[in-house]
């Protein structure tokens, strides 16, 4: 067996040593700022670190396993041998859909392990593809896992790196594709040691999280290789599917070649490697149809991206919130321009930005753009992080799963939202650094009084229960209630599945009518028709034509005559022409 | 005659008064932050102001006109009747030869007027466009022009605004094209009251002048209307031909649609209107060729870039200098590629960044960027400004322009460099702010200083001898030495003219042969053959096939054998084997 070569960028540094089995070896420079040396006798299993001029010994920047957590020493992983998926492919992203999860909370364990014991319910609801909420090493026992620090190194709390890779393994064998959020924007406030080893950070521009990542300052080079490096090493070592890029508008880079470009075009290698198709889905509030747009046009080359304007559009019309963003949003028509061209503000002015934002993507396939009613950013950023369900009656619900689920877009749930989990998903940290957590604490609350929030009201994110009080809790799927919004879902999901035509497509392809004043919308769509009626009140909505089959409805068949649709308070119902012919 | 209506922008302010012909008058707001009243006594030539909340009267954003300087009131211009240029039109960009000129010392008047009486003489020349640096009202009674903060005010020191509108004027009566250097990156230090009365500014990005321009922020579509509308009354109030767009790279937008591609699609809009050619060109330091493509290819659209790679190539290969960004250049090879492709750095490592740099361009026509030896900052960045004839032998200097002016980019001279101009071009600054002053005198020779350059050679730029020591001498061109240069640039331009073939075209077109240690580089392109011997020796050059004529020579025409050429030391030879057909 050959020697283990442990190597590590660390332009900062004179002399760099590596500390394993109880001594410290030196590491030979290369000039360019990466160390190296073979140690025979390493083995996985052992930990490690590096010490920069006889400092104190650091966590490896590409560590793939933090055991102790982001302070402690890093561990080389065992090799995985027990995969299953081999011939395993993913689904093309129009057939796509998808279950955003939360590995702390998605079972009472939080663990990889625990939640592969609940695959079995996603398959039978019907998703394609599962989305891991971040996993990479962050500070505490749990968190929502955007503060990671330690961007190769599964979660310790979740398990270990071959946990992991069995979880994924598993659900390739059931038939799901998996997806990983990723955090390229920033790193977390506690245990971030990237500063020490090389110009990870700049200065030159400002995040609302601090410090940002340098992407095209001198040194960018290696930062963007670091990260890159990352997103292979999750796609070819880990067998994911794709990558879920957090907040891509945070990643400042006026390099002639994008970070997400280099990105899409090392993904793109990778995907003939491998010969497995492999996806990278932004969440971008740019508003820019560059994001998803091909190379050849100017664009990034990014296969997909989160459509807040969509979630904001229904949430408002079913809510009838207008405080933050949602002042941007409201009316029906803004539900119907959603559905139609994806984004609402294409070039529009926004109240809330307090200028114009965004520009027609109507160019693009509608599978470039992720539909949901809720996502965990839409429920946990609110103050008690309640969600649709505890807004919503329970036929509002339905029909906001029916616009969603139908939609020519790509849909995706958050868990638990399928039985409309009574559980909330508020925000929750463990920093076991007090002043960080007291920060955190105080700067929580201080955000939503500014919205009129008592203190007390805002659940303090550092305290345990915060955390236990937003785990799903899997016995409410023997209460009726929730049974019956599960079953729901099961059967738009079904009803997606059954009518390819309902699947996505080119933009331009949908219609809408609607009445901003009784409250419906109908969206047609490849044979199907959507009528939905938001109003608390009955509505005739005047159809002309043959509508076909009603093949779905609730609360109630809505009666039809000759040129109207008679629908009940809080009501949709789907036809389908196409079952009719 | 309708009342005159002043206007302005002013959101943060409740109350808003103009302040003319000796009396304040509310101005009404519509709520968006305008502000308005019509004057029916006001007439041209009259001074005005704007208080703030009851404050002190400060200049007009728009200020047309600021006979006192930057903290003076603003003044209604006249209206211009005396234009001749009506059926003008500028030739396409293919066929621009562009001489940079500043008005402050182009003339020992340094106006508007006296920079008239020289245009014959750029006629003689050869050139097609004037290109004049910024003339925006900036700090001071001289300045290179970069400080400027009233954007739509023509220096008071150059002349009123009646006096460029005659300038232009001229140059069109002339044939020659006229574009300005407008500065929308940042504004001066001195005098700008533009954050009082809007958000103007932000502090999100930093930018190495201070605050960055509000270019997506809160507020920025004004912001942004203030900038096009800039640009807009320069092109269609003033008949300037185009606009060269300052440090494009220091305007910071993450907007959906780049101010930059907004500018150009209005510009785009104008020409339609005015039924003339308008360009825009960008200095660039992004590597990026998105900045010259069109928007349907996902570009900003700019119709042309100056190109420092090619100088930087060219400037280090001549000279020999490896300091400051000439660290990244040196090499004939680095030259071949500039005339080539443009792009040297075309994500390529360099050492001067610490990263990768630029992507190819070889996509596009070659008229998208400008090539030159020398230019304002390249001449006037050095410690003490001195020109590229003060750093080379005559013969060099040849050499040097014949690579830029038979190049396949579009060439650009800077004033006095036709006939070798024995004076420097140095920083210079007339704050009469004593702190400000100060703190530009010792920045300089600080920075400098870093260099290894003594305090007491760096010229100090409040001094104003260092203005006047700038300032071309013309009587130089009774000189030998200098009426010897003018005519090798005079004749070059002509050959451009002439030979069609040399102009610009398609990159791809041009063929290069060099030898780095010999030091000759050989340029093929249409049928033209430029070769050239950068070294102190003589050099016999390995050629095959017939080359044609020789049409033009320095110092001495080379001696031709059966597969070779003998070059005599630091010289050039164009043939064209066109005209031997």
């Amino acid at each position: 067996m050959p020697a283990m070569r442990f190597r590590v960028w660390a332009p900062f540094a004179t002399d760099v040593e590596l500390d394993v089995a109880g001594a410290r070896r030196p590491m030979a420079g290369d000039g360019s700022g990466w160390f190296q040396v073979d140690v025979p006798e390493a083995t996985p299993g052992m930990d490690y670190g590096f010490a920069l001029d006889g400092g104190d010994v650091l966590p490896d920047p590409r560590s793939g396993w933090q055991p102790d957590g982001v302070h402690g020493l890093s561990r080389v992983p065992e090799v995985f041998t027990e995969w299953t998926d081999g011939g395993w492919s993913a689904p093309p992203l129009e057939e796509w859909v998808v279950y955003e999860l939360h590995i702390g909370t998605f079972t009472p364990e939080g663990t990889f392990d625990a939640a592969v014991e609940r695959l079995s319910h996603l398959v039978e609801l019907g998703v394609t593809t599962v989305e891991l909420m971040p996993v990479a090493e962050f500070s505490g026992d749990h968190g929502w896992g955007y503060d990671g620090v330690d961007l190769f190194a599964p979660h310790h709390a979740y398990g270990a790196p071959d946990a992991l890779k069995h979880f994924v393994d598993a659900a390739h064998s059931r038939g799901l594709a998996v997806v990983l959020d990723v955090v390229y924007n920033h790193l977390g406030p506690a245990g971030n040691y990237l500063g020490r080893f090389g110009p990870y950070f700049t200065d030159h521009y400002s995040t609302p999280w601090g410090d940002a990542v340098n992407f095209d300052g001198p040194g960018s080079d290696e930062v963007r290789r670091f990260l890159i490096d990352n997103a292979l090493r999750w796609l070819a070592e880990y067998h994911f599917d794709g990558l879920r890029l957090d907040a891509v508008h945070a990643i400042l880079d006026l390099s002639a070649t994008h970070f997400l470009e280099q990105l899409a075009e090392e993904v793109g290698v990778l995907v003939e490697q491998l010969g497995r198709p492999l996806y990278l889905i932004a969440e971008s509030d740019l508003g820019d149809p560059r994001v998803v747009t091909g190379g050849t046009l100017g664009g990034y080359g990014i296969d997909a991206q989160w459509n807040d304007d969509f979630h904001h559009a229904l949430h408002a019309a079913l809510t009838g919130e207008r405080s933050g963003y949602y002042v941007d949003f409201g009316s029906i028509e803004d539900v119907a321009k959603a559905m139609r061209e994806a984004l609402v503000y294409d070039g529009r002015y926004s109240s809330y930005r307090g200028r114009t934002h965004g520009r027609p993507a109507t160019h693009l396939s509608s599978a470039h753009f992720l539909a949901y009613l809720q996502n965990h950013d839409q429920v946990g950023n609110r103050a008690v992080g309640d969600r649709s369900s505890a807004l919503l009656s329970k036929d509002l619900v339905k029909v906001g799963a029916a616009l969603v689920l139908m939609s020519p877009f790509v849909p995706m749930l958050f868990q638990g939202e399928e039985w409309g989990a009574s559980t909330p998903f508020q925000y929750f940290t463990s920093h076991p650094d007090e002043d960080l957590g007291q920060r955190v604490s105080v700067g929580r609350r201080k955000e939503f009084a500014a919205f009129g929030w008592d203190p007390g009201e805002v659940p303090d994110p550092q305290d345990p229960a915060t955390f236990l009080r937003s785990k799903l809790q899997w016995d409410e799927l023997d209460d009726d209630r929730h049974a019956d919004l599960l079953e729901w879902h099961k059967r738009l999901l079904e009803l997606r599945r059954a009518t390819g035509g309902l699947g996505v497509g080119k933009m331009g392809d949908v219609e809408t009518s609607f009445d901003e004043d009784r409250r419906f919308l109908i969206v047609r769509r490849a044979g199907m028709t959507i009528v939905a009626n938001l109003s608390v009140a009955p509505v005739e909505v005047p159809v002309e034509g043959d509508l076909g089959t009603s093949l779905i409805w609730s609360p109630g068949e809505p009666r039809r005559s000759k040129d109207s649709l008679k629908l009940e308070p809080e009501s949709v119902v789907i036809y389908s022409s196409r079952e009719a012919a």
